[in-house]
């Protein structure tokens, strides 16, 4: 059984240049937990100039949470400070999403911070869930390489990691935020964490920027890792602008996943559908092939 | 070392819809021969009206038999008959391809025969090859799935393996022509046909119609498969029509590749001009993710 983390409405949809309605991004959420998701990261918690896209959090919880409380589906929510996180709190959160990076330029440039920084900043949101008994995951960024400093090492992979679990995150979630992580990296640095952490307790979060994400799940799934991120449809940035893709599709992990013979609980066409609402919505086509081949023929 | 059978200006663009000058052939091929690739297959020497994109074979043959001369590159040629044969022997080709598949259904609608059928047509055609010295190599199509019988047995493709080879043929590509493999399938299948034949003479030939070609190179090459065929910028079929995609792009290949310490001798700079040229001429857009990424930002 393998773990999906759903992370389009959050990840995807702050990369799509389209700023949906409420409504829409409800809709879309509602359709994903009928696939048969177990978790679905659903906002950002960000100052609402931050993110046009992620400006509704307050409203768009508000309404998931109505909506979807019977489910027992995680519905988690990134939380960038305490403030925040009393808000996501004062809505009934259960899950929240810290974020740092393995690169300072990156940091420095996304939150103003340094990597040392933006601990100091997530150790009170950190103390304050743990009181609340809300679970924390940690998200980190750039872990194989940076747009600004390049190929990242494996040695500041492992530090942040452990920064990460001192802080009580129940997992944390390796990113290849640019899609520059090749097989044979992922494969030696998940080798490096497993010397240091337990593998149930990692993630990994590729984007296919450069198409290496499915066989990048695939070193992982050998490395024992058994939780992944990825978006409906592969939302998340228009592949035309620089550098800017998708997380990758969570049909074509599916895809991979099943004809491995390993299981997620999502029901495909199911999924599909949330997929096609969201991508008419978003204007665009989606990147995922396996996706392309079941629009166009109609079957798996 | 890996060896890459581009297989572009053949496959690619023969289910390319655009029909292009025989000029623009010849400049396609002459900027892949300029990229480090050691084998370009360059055309199929059909009746003129069966495939019209290959119609011009004759004239493309000369053309670049004259052009690239010189170089010590390996350039075959598909031949369907005995007469396809010698008017590719007649021009001085020095090695040909021939073709069947695992599945009756499949070689009917093709080319009008069984499998069995296709052999005795092929017999006569491999013994003058070998008689005048010319190389040949065979095509499996449909050995993973067919489009009319569905998912294919492991059984025929030895069977069939063996066939190509009592022919005399130096190598065999194995072909998922609809790009339904996946890849606990390819290792299971490449497992079986190391029982009965040399790795180092079998190549594998993959579509990337559900994203799964990546994945299925990386298997093949933990089994010990040295020979890929791919297309240059992923050449092959429109996008948008039902269940036709190129072959898994020789960029794509080459990043995967590279990314693993393997070498293919390619240049990928002068890969990817090659590419452009093409996929301007046949007015459409790159299916490769990598190349995508590095037409956007111009660096590998």
């Amino acid at each position: 059984m393998i773990k999906i983390v759903e992370v389009g409405p959050r990840d995807g949809l702050q990369n799509e240049k389209t700023i949906l309605t409420t409504e829409d991004k409800f809709e879309f959420i509602s359709l994903l937990s009928q696939s048969g998701l177990k978790t679905i990261e659903i906002t950002s918690f960000v100052k609402s100039d931050a993110i046009p896209q992620m400006s509704d959090a307050v409203a768009l919880f508000t309404k998931v949470e109505a909506g979807l409380r019977n489910t027992k589906i995680n519905l988690p929510c990134l939380v960038p400070n305490l403030k925040g996180y009393e808000t996501a709190r004062s809505l009934g959160v259960k899950e929240i999403a810290l974020f740092s990076a393995t690169s300072d330029a990156f940091t420095k440039k996304n939150v103003n911070a340094t990597i040392d920084e933006t601990f100091e900043r997530m150790k009170d949101v950190a103390a304050q869930a743990i009181k609340d008994n809300v679970r924390i995951r940690g998200y980190i960024s750039t872990a194989f390489g940076c747009p600004y400093q390049g190929k990242m090492d494996v040695k500041k992979l492992l530090e942040v990691t452990q920064k990460f679990f001192d802080l009580g995150v129940y997992e944390v979630s390796v990113g290849d935020t640019i899609g520059v992580a090749t097989p044979s990296q992922v494969k030696s640095y998940i080798k490096e964490l497993k010397k240091n952490f337990e593998v149930e307790k990692l993630a990994m979060h590729f984007h296919d920027t450069r198409g290496m994400a499915l066989t990048n799940i695939y070193v992982s799934l050998e490395e024992g890792i058994t939780t992944f991120d990825s978006s409906a449809g592969g939302l998340g940035g228009c592949p035309y602008a620089k550098g800017a893709t998708g997380n990758v599709a969570t049909e074509d992990v599916w895809y991979l996943l099943q004809s491995l013979g390993l299981e997620t609980g999502i029901d495909i066409e199911k999924l599909a559908l949330a997929s096609k609402f969201i991508l008419e919505k978003v204007k665009r086509n989606t990147e995922s092939k396996f996706l392309k081949a079941y629009f166009n023929t109609g079957k798996v």
